[in-house]
């Protein structure tokens, strides 16, 4: 591994400080790394889980990246997306919760890649605006534009990583009548506060996850009502009662939404949960990954590597059940193809790969073979790497549980625990069911005070503890956040009480 | 004159399409005129004049170019603005009146291209992503998005034109609270329908047309309340009751704004009409203009010429008083440069030339001042070229009727009439006053209905006419319009009648 080798990493959200995690790791071995440029639009790290007011342009005209809102709370368990290297016993130093708000999962973020250091390596404020390959030299030239210096600066590089995520170009169908609707026409991209829609009926386009979240959200902080309105089919929850759902939207008129079945609808806005597209703007034709958002998009070698030009990466692109793990077994991944540790196969070989796990991919029929398929391949990943292992079947089991919960009480299973596959402890419930935590401040989150007690926690077969807990948690803010807190009033008495001790009894 | 040259016009609203008109006319002469592309990123041309409800990005991921809003009537009168080679007449066949809404001026825009035929210069759906010179061929290489084809194309230009206006990146400031502000946080470019804020308490942070003109609006369509905020001085127009100036926001708290002079005021949603940006994101630093929104930029010879490159030309990029008619002038002269008819001086002599413009510029104290300023210019720029002569003095005195108008009747200035210096034409009053005109569709301004009959027109000194009627209209859908209007039922009794007889006997 020759120290001449250049890596540009385009974006330093979960993705792109994998990446930077990652080569750190084996620079902390010992290993002689590459020279290294991040690059960051934004003027923090974090990506998506940087929250921004803004909506449309930054200050600096580039389209914000951001399409996350206010009082966000993970739709997932945490234990599901847990780092195998930095947990979250590690980070906060006791239990917490299995769905945090956004505040405390990106204060999680931030704690592993502050402890590794690798914020120097990170140019902020500067937006990649082109990225063009030599084939005589081999080398990519990667063009940014500075706005803290206010000019455009050229550099060549060996490899480039794409690690700009596939939720912030919004895809935005037009309905016959949005010319003339008279209120908010909006994607999820740019929903930000759902108080602005309190007291509104509110339309959401779409039938995923957004929908089912804005939507949520909306309901509660005070929509009058929520019409989501479907393509295929209905989402199928057991809604409020000032929720429906509906075939597609045929037409507006004024205020008045047509559905496909005949029905109407008196709507105040409409929220366009109409899903993203896979957008590289800065990418010239022959270097841009073209998919859909799905388990398997062609062209990636194991899932990373981009056969047209195997110099160059994407990470997480991939439709996501599994995330911040995921993006760790890649950038682990990449890292060592980048490194000369693990040879690439003949293109062929590649393009036959591709098309084994293509196969695969369509045979998927459930949401449990989904989430099977892609633990699968994260597993397959890391079994190459030095990254720790995870008990996918366990995570896996985790997911079953967490979809039999929102099936069982959509606006409430976000109340429910899980128990770590990494460590073994136990989530707690948070202080507040989530209906009622109108705050989502990580101050508010952390406040000790009573929680409830009827909660039981799902700990799949097998969890076992992979790291041990450590007697100072890493992180600042946590920390000085914690000194300032109210003494416990009150334990959850049903929750399992295991390897987590060790985490409370380090507090 | 060789038919070799190539130049690319970017934009194709009203700037770019006054260039495509300015060679088009020269054609029609016939001269030899250079092979021209114009690239559009929109699907249709008029720029900021093709309303759409779009906001943030657009279906391909760029950033929606258009600030402009349903609704919105012209805020200065159309005698102001009229081309001096295809009048208000010729389009509309009859008068109308003098403060049109959007859809009526996009029409009259679009009825002088499409009677030149320029519509297969352009390439809509493309956005030009790079622009770079070499200086050893002296071409451009000019690299756009055709987003019909999905794929990058590249071409190379003797000449750029950049056409692409400076309302569309918005100023965006942050202030002190918004992270944690209860409701929408918008800049004016975002803003598109009034009827969102109804029976709301709206605060618009700027003091300049943005302000007065949203705020006009949000009071018209019904807001509780309407609260603006100035950096130095109040607008000072006699406001509706329900309207309050204040001095700059310190911060908001939750939902109450905090001012500079510890005054609060509860609100729902903050409009900032902070203002917009020059931005050339396609053009690298050695290419790219750099001022702020003022009457005279440097860098520019005659207002157009980029002196550090002069094949590099700049259309619009002044503070704009006049509008279309000076887009004109600046497209006939650019023509001319670039055909040789016009050889520009050395660049000493440029120099001198615009440190003599700027020191004209900072001597300007008042409004009378700047357009005078700036209508010298035109006038200079029109007597170099064979575009129409335009009375550029009795313009003056139709922008200097307009402040007037506007300060004894903010609510109601665009209710008044003037005569065009072009046709010597009387505008007539609209049918319904502009406070009760809610539906602003031409279909709706055409139709004839009682006109009010109280209304004088202001005429200006030596008004003359220059252009005759013609005996069609010349667009098509206002003819169409026109087959299936009522009748008159009443007509203006006090407008003084001139030329615009000729109008109407030709209807």
């Amino acid at each position: 591994m020759s120290k001449e080798k250049r890596v540009a990493i385009i974006g330093a959200g979960p993705s792109g400080l994998a990446q930077l995690r990652a080569f750190q790791a084996a620079k902390q071995k010992g290993a002689d790394i590459p020279e290294i440029v991040c690059f960051e639009k934004q003027k923090d790290w974090g990506g998506m889980w940087n929250y921004s007011w803004r909506t449309g342009v930054d200050e600096n005209g580039e389209p914000v990246h951001g399409s996350m809102y206010r009082y966000l709370w993970s739709n997932g368990p945490k234990e599901c997306l847990e780092f195998a290297d930095y947990s979250f016993d590690e980070h906060f130093g006791e239990p917490i919760s299995s769905y945090p708000p956004r505040e405390v999962l990106w204060d999680y973020i931030q704690g592993r890649v502050q402890k590794a250091g690798v914020r120097p390596y990170i140019r902020f404020n500067t937006a990649v605006k082109s990225v063009t390959f030599d084939e005589h030299s081999k080398k990519f030239t990667v063009t940014s534009m500075d706005y803290t210096e206010d000019r455009l600066i050229s550099g060549e590089f060996d490899h480039v990583i794409v690690a700009t995520g596939h939720f912030s170009t919004p895809h935005m169908p037009e309905f016959s009548g949005f010319d003339h609707f008279p209120g908010r026409i909006l994607h999820a991209h740019d929903f930000r506060d759902a108080t602005e829609f309190q007291d509104k009926h509110v339309l959401l386009i779409g039938s995923s996850y957004s929908a089912e979240d804005i939507g949520s959200q909306c309901y509660k902080y005070g929509a009058k009502s929520v019409t989501t309105s479907y393509r295929s089919k209905p989402m199928g929850y057991d809604w409020p009662d000032n929720w429906t759902e509906k075939p597609l939207l045929a037409h507006v008129d004024g205020n008045v939404a047509h559905f496909k079945d005949g029905s109407t609808q008196h709507v105040d806005a409409i929220i366009l949960c109409t899903g993203y597209r896979h957008d590289f703007p800065f990418l010239p034709d022959a270097l841009r990954l073209k998919t859909s958002n799905r388990l398997w998009p062609l062209d990636l070698y194991e899932g990373v590597t981009f056969t047209p030009n195997p110099q160059l990466f994407y990470l997480g692109m991939q439709d996501l059940w599994y995330s911040f793990n995921m993006f760790d077994a890649q950038a682990w991944l990449t890292r060592d193809i980048i490194m000369g540790r693990i040879a690439l196969p003949s293109a062929q070989k590649m393009e036959q790969a591709n098309q084994h796990w293509r196969e695969l991919e369509d045979e998927i029929e459930t949401d449990a073979n989904a989430f099977e398929f892609q633990g699968a391949y994260i597993d397959r990943l890391i079994r190459q790497t030095d990254y720790p292992a995870i008990d996918i079947k366990a995570v896996n089991q985790i997911f079953l549980q967490w979809k039999k919960d929102k099936k069982a009480d959509i606006m409430g299973y976000r109340n429910r625990c899980y128990t770590s596959v990494m460590t073994g402890t136990d989530a707690v419930p948070h202080h507040t069911r989530w209906l009622d935590a109108m705050d989502d401040s990580l101050e508010a989150y952390l406040q000790r005070t009573a929680r409830p007690s009827n909660m039981s926690v799902f700990r799949p077969a097998k969890a076992k503890a992979t790291t041990k807990v450590p007697s100072k948690p890493q992180h600042q803010m946590a920390s000085h956040l914690r000194d300032n807190r109210h003494s416990i009033t009150a334990r959850p008495k049903s929750q399992h009480l295991g390897a987590s001790h060790s985490a409370r009894s380090a507090d």
